[in-house]
């Protein structure tokens, strides 16, 4: 996303979507995750990198732990744009921008939304109340399309879905084993899973190229996957699962069911535990694009093994009020991630509100969901036809908040320090863009461009970004590289 | 606490205190913390115990990591408390009983408690907002009694203490660690270290017996830390800090300033941090017991190194609201715990709703606390005078919702076996107590009694004790241990 600060006299800019932040926070670490962020131009190309998130160096404190200081690194290194954003916040009805949360408001003010009894007050079974996760269980099956109703004993809820990628990564995982995950993905994760549970993650890098069996860029297949199980074998790092984010970001792409289909078979032959990840499920704003949940599958290759992960923060845009689910038919890891959650509980209090939201499928369907993606639909209409005219190419394909922009061009090399400067050249024009490197992207020159914004803060933010590319010299081959693909129908 | 189950005719019981079902989450731990529940009949005997919860061996599962297994050890080993009450909870207006939440609920259920704002659903500051902190700082300064008014920059808000404590326990210490802690203690802080942080705790084991320089029964000295400290290091555990509950858990007891000052000037000599969890500061019904906050002490001997620990869970009676803070002025460990925030973040509604509650002064001086401690008062009274008509010792000291009770003379022979068999005769008459092994006790028959609960429960819960103490035979010499004292007042 990029958002526009308030006072025009001020140098910065803003992204209230913690995904740009997290972008952020990968940004400023010179030793974080060497093996990822090597150079495209190294030869022989590698289909995968093992992520070493312990060889940042921070400056240590007197007061800390080694680990504590890794953890501080992490606040700090996303301190610039945080704080830079927090500083010279774009503020307009005091609202930061998300257009989702408009409808959102009011739903959540009405008065049957505050219900205080003595129970939701008191310990609550870790796992979360029975009726919240009823009503999960419920729209899950609902909005997932499950060919048979869900089950609430297969349902915990947290607060959040990093909280879920932290827990998850302790009980599956012992300390320095890893996850497989498609890059490029959103950057944050690597904080969940190796925080507290010291766990890595072996990027299995995707390209802008497609050759081969391949339908479109930044195609993940199996055969890949495979390549990156096997060199991470061969260096010695067990691999426990894999992460998958669909739909994707920052592609705004989706895994067709039988692409989903053909990645669960392998992860069934390897014995990998599959998370997937589907927190915009319900941000899908092109009906064409073919959205399957996993859960929708008729048939999956390793229930035990398969993990789904929801949560409010995209699809209501309510990252603030910390909510997250997960489905498993796996009791052992149910009841593990569920002996965690004394620390990743949320109030009875949010929890009543939860089940309310949840249950009112009327709203959903007929109010929220339409609204929600026709205002979707417009924005990246509007932000597509404005790359469109600057001949700036891009991936997207009518889910998720953002668009994945080739910069290529407009870095005098393709490096990952040109496009640091390219960034910094934006922040000073006071529009803030993710770059592809906090995404662990192994082409430098990509950028995620977050869209679900109002109309006459696209514009300002499109009016900034072409201002910083016009004063950009651009390589003499200009030209969008041919395989790069703008919206499309279902694929695969 | 004892509370009491609706159906008669069923066997079982209830406590809705987490503290006590922690208490049963420690019971079915053979090989737990071995060090620390060696039988007080080994001579000589120990001043500390190095806890190791590593030495579970919980049934693994070829699904989990075998910290996975651990994890989900802990919540198998707690279910039979657990479901036993949720099973067949006593229910009484669907209340199972907290005496603070009647005047509560009405206070929450306000219509300003509702109040929803992009800003509130969009990602926090993960110290919590601002407007919180400030309200935080300024909630402590008062009912803290600091010389200064106390800092929002030096706040940070969480889902709770337990959070805090892992939280603590990463970026403190590294894995293997450990933090010493005077036992008896609340028994779940072993799991809150440990869980994500894998860090120990070393038991300075306290006793009832009166000796020396003490003035009491379970007193803290500093000899006792010194050795206990002392016995960590030869073997080789290196201390990184000190835990101080205060007001105790279980004991109900608080330390004077004078002992306060002391601990924490032993803490600095050897570079510890402390921990002061402070929990149950608002839960001081006795005046004369002479509780002080450590943010009230017009000096701390090392700032950098305190960090004190307060939560809505027991003053507020609202466990399930899930609210807790750290006060600390080292910005390192601030920051630290803060970049981990993002896991035990809490809703923005909640934030808000925490704000309201601890604004109102007037309300928590004028109606709330002086209606809370007359209720805790009378309740102490009717079951301190039951225990007193039964002949039954007890420790007790005027803050807390518990009495430490002494049923030593009923345990045939003075093993922890016998106080488990004991715990489950209780249980089997529908009562439910926490033995003292839960708490690293080292004497076995101490038992755990929480009095918050309606008149009516206690008499019914104080009749089901007596009669499995009548049915119990007892000890020749049934006269208390001369130390045992009473309620009484400010001690030094």
């Amino acid at each position: 996303m990029f958002t526009l600060p308030q006072k025009e006299s001020r140098m910065t800019t803003a992204c209230p979507d913690s995904d740009s932040i997290q972008g952020l926070a990968s940004n400023k670490g010179d030793g974080l995750e060497r093996e990822c962020s090597r150079k495209p131009d190294q030869k022989p190309l590698k289909f995968y990198g093992v992520g070493d998130p312990a060889a940042v160096l921070p400056s240590s404190s007197p007061y800390l732990s080694s680990r504590g200081s890794v953890i501080k690194w992490f606040w700090d290194s996303a301190e610039e744009g945080y704080r830079t954003y927090h500083m010279d916040e774009y503020d307009e009805d005091k609202n930061p921008s998300v257009i989702l949360l408009s409808p959102l408001c009011p739903q959540l003010s009405q008065s049957d939304m505050l219900h205080v009894e003595p129970a939701l007050l008191q310990y609550p079974d870790w796992r979360g109340h029975l009726f919240l996760r009823e009503e999960v269980a419920r729209f899950l099956s609902f909005y997932c399309r499950s060919p048979a109703p869900l089950k609430p004993e297969n349902v915990v809820v947290l607060n959040g879905c990093a909280s879920l990628f932290s827990a998850l990564a302790m009980v599956l995982c012992e300390a320095g084993e890893a996850f497989l995950i498609p890059a490029p993905y959103y950057g944050a994760i690597t904080q969940h899973v190796y925080l507290y549970g010291n766990v890595r993650l072996v990027c299995v890098y995707l390209d802008s190229e497609v050759t081969g069996l391949e339908t479109r860029p930044f195609q993940l297949t199996v055969e890949k996957l495979e390549m990156a199980l096997q060199g991470a074998n061969s260096e010695g790092v067990k691999v426990k699962g894999l992460i998958l984010i669909n739909p994707q970001n920052p592609l705004g792409d989706v895994y067709s069911p039988g692409e989903l289909q053909e990645y669960l078979e392998f992860a069934k032959r390897h014995e990998l535990h599959v998370m997937v990840d589907e927190v915009y499920m319900l941000s899908v704003f092109e009906e064409s694009s073919g959205y399957r949940s996993v859960l929708s599958l008729e048939r999956l290759p390793d229930p035990q093994r398969t993990h789904v992960m929801w949560a409010t923060s995209k699809d209501f845009g309510m990252s603030g009020l910390r909510f997250g689910t997960l489905y498993t038919e796996n009791r052992a890891v149910a009841t593990a991630v569920a002996s965690l959650c004394r620390y990743h509980g949320l109030s009875g209090l949010v929890q009543y509100q939860m089940a309310q939201l949840l249950r009112d499928h009327d709203w959903i369907n007929q109010v929220y969901l339409p609204e929600n993606h026709a205002r979707l639909k417009a924005a990246h209409t509007y932000v597509s036809e404005d790359l469109r005219a600057l001949g700036i190419p891009f991936v997207s394909h009518g889910a998720g908040f953002f668009i994945w922009v080739d910069l290529r061009k407009y870095l005098p090399e393709a490096t990952f320090e040109e496009e640091e400067l390219l960034w910094r050249r934006f922040l000073e024009n006071k529009v803030l863009l993710s770059f592809g490197k906090a995404f662990e992207c192994k082409e430098p020159g990509w950028f995620r461009l977050v869209f679900s914004d109002k109309t006459h803060r696209l514009r300002l933010g499109m009016q900034r970004v072409r201002q910083v590319l016009q004063g950009q010299p651009q390589l003499a081959d200009g030209a969008p590289p041919r395989q790069i693909q703008e919206p499309r129908g279902p694929h695969r």
